[in-house]
C-alpha cells in the first residue's frame, strides 16, 4: 500500500442517546425509581424514560432550541432530569447542569458564561432563581420541573410548566446522527479562587466514560444491580450513572432531595439498593443514622466511594458491621468522572482482611482508556513504587483537554491534566492520593500528608470523622492540627488519640494539637472545607 | 452559543496496542498458553507477550516496514501469531491473516491483492508458499515462526528466522499514537463464487469490538476467565479473543494445530478452560471425543459458539450431558465478527428448560453499539415479531463499510451491511437466522427454512449432524432432501427421523427423503459446505 490507510469500518458516531435507545429495546420494564420533589415515589421503565425522552425532545424543538445551544438545569436526582440528560444532549444541545449549592453569584456567573437558552427548575430552586432573575437577560425561559397542579406562583418571567409542555406530544423523535465529538453536556468546578470553570463533555467521552463504569474495572454493573447514585446528578453527571445504568441495563433508584439517612435507608430498603454511589460523608451519615436505628442488616452489597479518600475506619465498619464492600474510586469534573477503582475481585476477596482494608483505601487502578503518571517537581515521571509522591497527571478519551471558553492552559500541561492531587503508584497500579496540592502541610521543608494521619485516626473507635490541616508555626513554618468529631455518647481525649498514631506514622507527623469539634464544615458535594478550617484555626498554635 | 460545538475532551485514539499495555500493566503474570507447532507446550504472561512483541516492533523497523505497509501472517493460533496481532498494527502496518485452508491460487490471490511485503509463516505452511513462491514477485521476505534450531530446508527465497531476528532486539518500544481509523488488520471471506473480498479493520473498531465483547452482553470475560478460542487467528480474528483477552486479564489458551478431540480435552483438562470458542462442528468433535472416551465432567462452563446456527440437539446434549450453556453468537467477517450473544444472566438461567434451550438456538442479541433491522424485499423494515423474515441488515462502529479495493458495494445499501442472512427478530430483540440466502428452499413459491427442520432434527437421540437442502422437484421447483449422519452405533431409519419431525413444523416443510451418510463435507472453518451438497443430490428426487 500507498502510505497510511483508513479501514473500512462503518463511521458510526458514539452517541448518548444511543445508550437509551439501547436500555429501551433491551430492557424495557427494568425501573427507574424516583423520591419525587412532590414527596411521592415515582416508577416507571426504561422505554417510558425513552418515551418522554422523545416528547421532551419534540419540546425542546417547540421551544426553538437548537444545535450547540445551552440549556441549564437546576434539579436533584429524578425521572425528569435523567430526561434532561437524553433529550438535551440527544437533539445536539448541551445540557449544563447547574450546581444550586454555588452562591448566588456564582450561579449567576455560570449561566451567563455558559448562555443558557432556559432553565429547567426543580420546585425547590424557584427561590433561588427569584434572587438573580433579573441578572439573567439571556435566559428565554424557565420550565418548572412539575405538574399543573403543583405549580408555584414566581416572579419569574416566561415560565413553563414541564408536564404541560410534554402531555401531547409524539412519543418518537427522529434523533438526528450527530458529530461524535460534539459537546453534550457542562459542568462547572468551582475553585477556591475565581470564577468556576466549565468542562465541556462531548457525546463520545460520556460513551465511552459509560462503557468503562459498568465494565469489571469500574462498577461492575448489570441487570441484577440496583444503583442508587447518592451524588448529584448537578454534580459530574451524578459520577455518569444516568448514562451507565441504562447500558447495563440495571435498576436505578434517584433519590431526589432525600439527602438525609433516613430518607436514604427507606429507599435502600424498600427497592432493595444493592450498589451506592456517594461521597465518604453521605456513608458517613448513612452509618450514623443506621447506628442510632441499631440496623445492621442490609440489602447493599457495595458502596462506591469517591470524591474524597477512603478512611480505614470507614472500610472497616461498613465491612464488619455490614458485611458491605467499600469501594474506593478516584476521579473528578475533570475526568468524566471516573477513572480508578477496586472492585470486589475474588484475588481482592482472597486478601487477608488487613491488606485488604488497606488496599481499600487507596483509590484502586486506573480503568482500560485512562494513562495515570505521577510526576515530580521537575516535570519527570516518577516511578511507580508506592513510595515516591508528585502530582498525578492524567489522560484519556473522557479527560477535559481545557476548560471552555477559558486561555489559561495552566493545568494541562504535555496534553496531560495535572489534576492538583498529590499521589503515589505502586507497583501492581493502585493510586493512593496523599494529599490535594493545595492543603498539603510543609513542615521544615518536608511533606506530612493530612489524608494519611485523618486515614489513621478515622479507624479509632471513638472517631466519626477528622480533618488535619497545616497551621503556621514559627519554627517549622507549618504543622499539622487535628479536628476530631467524636461518635455520639463517646469520650475521648487528644492522648487517647495521639497514642492510636503512636508507630504507624513517622514522629514529626504527629500532631501538634488535637482540637475536638462538634462537625467540619462541608462543601455542597460533602468535602470537608479545608481552606475554611484553615482560615478559623491558622494562627492556633501561636495564641 | 453559535452552531456546534466540540466538546473539550483529549482527542486520545482507541488503540489495539493499549489493549496489550493495559494487560502488561494490570495482570503481567496473567498466562498465554500456547500448544507450539514444535510440539511442546509453551506459556508466558502477558508482560512476557508486551516485551516481545516491542522487539518484534524492533524486527519491524530493521524491515523497513512502514505504516499502512501490509504483512502478512499465515499461523495458528500461537503467542507467536498473538505478538504479530500487536507488533504490526501497534507499528501503524496492517496485518493480513491468510486463511491457509483457501486454494493456493486463492492464497496467491489475496497475498497480491493486499500487496503484503513480508509474510510471517509456521513450520506447517511453508510448503503451501512454496507451491506459488514464483507468483509473489512483491513479497520481499518470508519469516518463519519457530527458532534456529527447528529452521526448515526451504526452497522459499529470502528466509529469515523469527526468533532470530527478536533475540537481540531491545524489550522496549515507543509506539506511534496512531490515528484510530487507521487500518489495523485485513481478512479476506470467500464467498463460493468469484475472488476473496477484504475487510480491512481499523484500530478504533478493534477497540470498541474488544470492549464489547468482555463485556456482558457478549462474552463475558474476566480475570477468572480460561479461554480457549478453537477459532483460528486466521479467520475473523479469532473471533477477536486476541484483543478481549488482555482487556479482560483472562488467561488465553492457544491451540496451535490441534484441532483434533484430543488435543482439544487434552488442554481443557490440563488448562483448566472455562469458556470455548468455536463453530457447532469443534463442538461436536469434541462430544463425540469424549462419549468415546466416557467423560462427562469437564472444567468448561461455557462453549461460545457461533459462525453457523446451534443445534437444538448439541444445546441439550452440553446442557444435560457436561452441565455447559451453549452460548450462541451470530457474527461474520464483516462484523468484527461478533454482534450478537446470549449470556447465561440469572433471568436466562431461571428459564424452564426448554424455553431456554430454545432460546439457546437463537443467536441472541445484539450487544450495544450493533443496529439491527430486518428487510423485505421492498427494502422495508420488518416488525420485530418473531414472525416476519427477511434480509438481516446490521450497522456499527466494528461493521464493515466496504470491501478493499472493491467498487461493488451492492452488499451495502443506504449505509447498513447486507448480511446474506435470512433472520427473524422477537420482541425481545432475540435474532434467528432461518437461513442463508443463497441457502434458502422455495418450494412452490413459499420458503422453507432449512436450519429450522435441522434443528429440530439435530436433537433425535440418534443423529450426530444433518443438513437439509433444496433439490429439484419438477412440481414445486424445489423441495427439501435431509442429509443425516448418525451416531456411532445407532439405527434409525427415514420414518424415525421423519416422525421426529412430525407436529414441530408444517406438514409441506416436511422432506421429500432421508439420505444417510457417513460424513458431510465441510469448510475450512467449520461450516457444512451446502453447494457441494446441492451438486452431488440436486437431481435426486428425480431419478
Ligand atoms: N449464530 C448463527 N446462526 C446462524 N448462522 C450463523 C450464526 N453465526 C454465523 N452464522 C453464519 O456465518 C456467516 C458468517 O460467516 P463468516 O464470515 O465466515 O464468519 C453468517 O453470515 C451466517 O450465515
Amino acid at each position: 500500500m500507498q502510505g497510511v490507510v483508513t479501514g473500512n469500518m462503518m463511521d458510526t458516531p458514539l452517541l448518548i442517546i444511543d445508550l437509551l435507545d439501547y436500555a429501551r429495546q433491551q430492557f424495557p420494564e427494568q425501573e427507574i425509581v424516583s423520591r419525587r420533589i412532590e414527596g411521592d415515589i415515582h416508577r416507571y421503565g426504561y422505554q417510558d424514560c425513552w418515551h418522554r425522552s422523545c416528547q421532551l425532545a419534540h419540546v425542546l424543538d417547540q421551544l426553538d432550541v437548537r444545535q450547540g445551544d445551552c440549556v441549564a438545569s437546576l434539579a436533584w436526582n429524578t425521572y425528569r432530569h435523567m430526561e434532561l440528560y437524553y433529550a438535551v444532549s440527544g437533539v445536539g444541545a448541551v445540557l449544563h447542569t447547574v450546581n444550586p449549592r454555588l452562591f448566588s453569584e456564582q450561579i449567576q456567573y455560570v449561566i451567563e458564561h455558559a448562555e443558557d437558552t432556559y432553565v429547567f427548575v426543580d420546585l425547590s430552586f424557584v427561590p433561588l432563581l427569584e434572587q438573580i432573575q433579573d441578572q439573567l437577560p439571556q435566559v428565554r425561559g424557565y420550565i418548572i420541573l412539575t405538574d399543573e397542579a403543583h405549580m408555584p406562583s414566581t416572579s419569574l418571567p416566561h415560565v413553563l410548566c414541564y408536564e404541560s409542555l410534554l402531555q401531547d406530544k409524539p412519543n418518537a423523535y427522529t434523533w438526528p446522527r450527530l458529530d461524535e465529538n460534539q459537546a453534550s453536556s457542562i459542568c462547572y468546578t468551582s475553585g477556591t479562587t475565581g470564577n468556576p470553570k466549565g468542562v465541556l463533555y462531548s457525546q463520545r467521552a460520556m460513551v465511552l466514560h459509560a462503557q468503562a463504569t459498568v465494565s469489571k474495572h469500574l462498577l461492575d454493573l448489570d441487570t441484577d444491580s440496583v444503583l442508587l447514585p447518592m451524588v448529584a446528578m448537578y454534580h459530574a453527571s451524578a459520577w455518569g450513572a444516568p448514562y451507565a445504568a441504562p447500558l447495563a441495563g440495571c435498576k436505578l433508584v434517584l433519590p431526589g432531595s432525600g439527602m438525609d439517612g433516613a430518607s436514604m435507608w427507606e429507599l435502600i430498603r424498600d427497592e432493595a439498593v444493592n450498589v451506592g454511589l456517594g461521597v465518604p460523608t453521605i456513608w458517613l451519615t448513612l452509618h450514623n443514622y443506621l447506628s442510632e436505628q441499631g440496623i445492621t442488616d442490609v440489602p447493599l452489597a457495595r458502596v462506591c466511594v469517591g470524591g474524597a479518600a477512603s478512611p480505614l475506619g470507614m472500610v472497616k465498619t461498613y465491612a464488619e458491621r455490614y458485611q458491605v464492600y467499600w469501594q474506593p474510586i478516584w476521579g473528578m469534573t475533570e475526568t468524566g468522572p471516573l477513572a480508578t477503582s477496586l472492585p470486589p475481585t475474588p484475588a481482592i476477596m482472597a486478601l487477608p482482611k488487613d491488606e485488604r482494608y488497606e488496599l481499600q483505601t487507596t483509590a484502586g487502578k486506573a480503568a482500560f482508556g485512562v494513562q495515570m503518571e505521577i510526576f515530580d517537581g521537575n516535570d519527570e515521571p516518577v516511578a511507580h513504587d508506592g513510595e515516591q509522591t508528585g502530582e498525578l497527571r492524567v489522560r484519556g478519551p473522557w479527560i477535559c483537554s481545557r476548560y471552555f471558553k477559558n486561555d489559561d492552559l495552566s493545568s494541562f500541561p504535555n496534553g496531560w491534566l495535572a489534576t492538583g492531587d498529590i499521589a503515589v503508584i505502586d507497583k501492581h497500579g493502585h493510586m493512593r492520593v496523599v494529599d490535594r496540592k493545595k492543603d498539603v502541610i510543609k513542615s521544615g521543608g518536608e511533606w506530612i500528608s493530612s489524608l494519611e494521619i485523618e486515614n489513621i485516626v478515622s479507624a479509632h473507635d471513638g472517631v466519626n470523622e477528622c480533618a488535619v490541616i497545616g497551621v503556621k508555626h514559627e519554627k517549622w513554618d507549618e504543622r499539622p492540627l487535628l479536628l476530631v468529631v467524636l461518635n455520639k455518647g463517646t469520650q475521648a481525649d487528644a492522648d487517647d488519640i495521639l497514642a492510636h498514631l503512636q508507630g504507624k506514622i513517622a514522629k514529626w507527623w504527629t500532631p501538634d494539637a488535637v482540637v475536638f469539634v462538634d462537625e467540619l464544615p462541608k462543601t455542597g458535594t460533602g468535602k470537608v472545607r479545608k481552606n475554611e478550617l484553615r482560615d478559623k484555626w491558622f494562627h492556633f498554635l501561636q495564641q
